[in-house]
């Protein structure tokens, strides 16, 4: 039992910033003089259309982007992402090329595959992930509806450090787990999509970010709400959005502002990275990293120890001095610190530390 | 801006218990001990699970169901289930058939059309809406893989007082705005879904409770997050679940079982649907209900005043007085309040007064 807040290094749902969760708390009852809460707000209603717009509009000025792009706010997290998207955009004639890069760039192949419009345009499987693709590993088919990238990957702690170059052939990706973290030239990209609960708000919402002329458009043989058509048209109102996890993401994105941008966000988020590999290539092999050092991801942090019993051992002394979250995937064991926008230095320092003298008794 | 909470007719999102959302405010920091949000929990924590399993057990039993039956979270509201219902399910030799007694009916009804596998059962749609189709008026075809009700009809105030005899074709009912408003025999359904927004919780999760029959195996050709049989395998954790609204809905299911359950819930709601059908029937015409007195709903009391120019001058002036949201559907026009479980009985009370005292001025 915990009396104060802890540093969360869960991979998602993750930590939020505090400030942000202290406004939510405090307006709780009755937001903005409604003398209702958000949660009981009509989407029709003035008040929630505002924090619906300004959400969308900060989303779109931290990532630089104009009005050739739009803002969508779909369900069903990224997983169903992976299913909407070669059924909006791919054919067998016109396929989807996968850029299998971990399990969630896999899963968004599988359901091309089910679909039977999937294709392999590159794979770092045989070496369990550990690196992401290089551009010239790339088969990209010049005929192929989009390119797919998983950006940065959460089990196995990898991310793209550049933006793969498809000579025409449209970019998807999906930023779950670096979305708004730091500058990324967005407008090399056609469709980014990324659902929420890593760093930008609860669970329950996906944001979607895209060229215009791309969703204003679905085939009709698809039912309502998997087109974005529907979603475009009815600026994701045409059901009762996940208005709650909205308005979280409406907050984020300000406090993002508020704070810096996105340089700010990569300055912190580097420093935070930098303490805990240091940390890692510091202990003489005790520590050993999972990610090869040019793919390692500025957000997840995967690594073993020397053993399962000290790996046991690390997880529950760390959660006793309010490290939480620590325990890596099992496709990867060993542990994983997420450390996204919202986990504050002090919480690398302090884990970084903890690694220090546990490596010491140990 | 008011001060206090006011009195919320809105049909969804929608007012919410009080005690509710007290709660869920005063541990937003630091949820049972865990050092953080319940926003911020991982779903595959020990403390989110015992929040999701005690949502689905209060579920059922309030709806009095035994093991043959599952709960589900799903995603993209009831407009999402009325596709996946469909996809699931029908086929063009067991086609799905539908009763087309308001607008959502009628959309769940077009979602099977796009796939070429819905019928029409019945409808009343010569009459506006008015009532809901009676036993006798359904052909259900014998060969159907299910019969699809709209159970309460949001926008035009209709319910349905009777469960529809199919001879063996499974019943599916969308209970968007009436579950868990009254005992039910619901073991008569096989097949039940709500998106929460109304009489449950936030907007963001759709709940399913369904025959484990039904929902334990799902056609391979469908994408993973449009098969139920994906939610039931991994009990709606096969990926991140909107975690925050299934809490709330937890907390809801908790407070109407502190509450007396839904014999209780029943007992408050028809006192509140009397007050206000009373406060029309009485007017001497002033007041005109839309719908027919046999198919009345207890949770959508919809009414048309004399002319255009005084409901407009109701709807204002009833917000002075802290009576939010009674501006009807312009499918029907006029005034509709919503009083779902979470509306105080002073509610209707006041809202009567005030019909009573606005007839008297104009």
């Amino acid at each position: 039992m915990f009396k104060d807040r802890i540093y969360n290094f869960n991979p998602g749902p993750a930590t939020l910033p505090l400030p942000v969760l202290e406004e939510a708390q405090k307006e709780f009852l009755n937001f903005a003089g409604s003398g209702m809460s958000i949660l009981e707000i009509s989407h029709r209603a003035k008040a929630y259309d505002e924090v619906h717009q300004k959400a969308k509009a900060d989303v779109k000025e931290l990532m630089g982007l104009g009005d050739d792009y739009e803002v969508l706010f779909c369900q069903g997290g990224a997983s169903q992402q992976f299913a909407m998207i070669p059924m909006n955009f791919a054919t067998k004639e016109k396929p989807g090329n996968y850029v299998l890069s971990g399990s969630f760039a896999t899963k968004a192949y599988q359901e091309a595959e089910i679909l039977g419009v999937g294709e392999v345009a590159a794979s770092s499987k045989d070496v369990n992930f550990k690196h992401i693709p290089t551009q010239d590993e790339l088969k990209i088919n010049p005929n192929a509806a989009y390119l797919h990238l998983c950006y940065n990957n959460t089990i196995y702690g990898t991310e793209f450090h550049y933006i793969p170059e498809t000579n025409g052939v449209p970019l998807f990706a999906d930023m779950s787990s670096d979305m708004l973290s730091r500058p990324i030239d967005f407008k090399k990209f056609d469709f980014i999509y990324a659902g929420v609960q890593k760093n930008l708000g609860p669970a329950g919402v996906v944001l979607v970010v895209a060229k215009k002329s791309l969703v204003e458009k679905s085939p009709k043989s698809l039912p309502t709400m998997l087109r974005y058509e529907t979603f475009f048209k009815k600026d994701s109102l045409y059901n009762t959005p996940p208005a709650f996890c909205i308005y979280m993401v409406g907050k984020v994105a300000a406090w993002i502002k508020d704070n810096g941008g996105l340089a700010a966000m990569e300055k912190r988020n580097r420093e935070k990275a930098k303490i805990l590999y240091d940390a890692i290539d510091s202990s003489g092999g005790f520590y050993k990293g999972h990610a090869d050092k040019d793919s390692r991801s500025l957000m997840n942090v995967t690594f073993r120890l020397p053993s399962e019993d000290l790996e046991k051992k690390f997880v529950a002394e760390a959660l006793e001095e309010g490290l939480s979250g620590v325990k890596g995937h099992r496709s990867v064991g060993g542990m994983r610190a997420s450390i996204y926008n919202a986990m504050p230095i002090e919480g690398a320092e302090k884990l970084a530390s903890f690694m220090a003298e546990f490596k010491k008794k140990n």
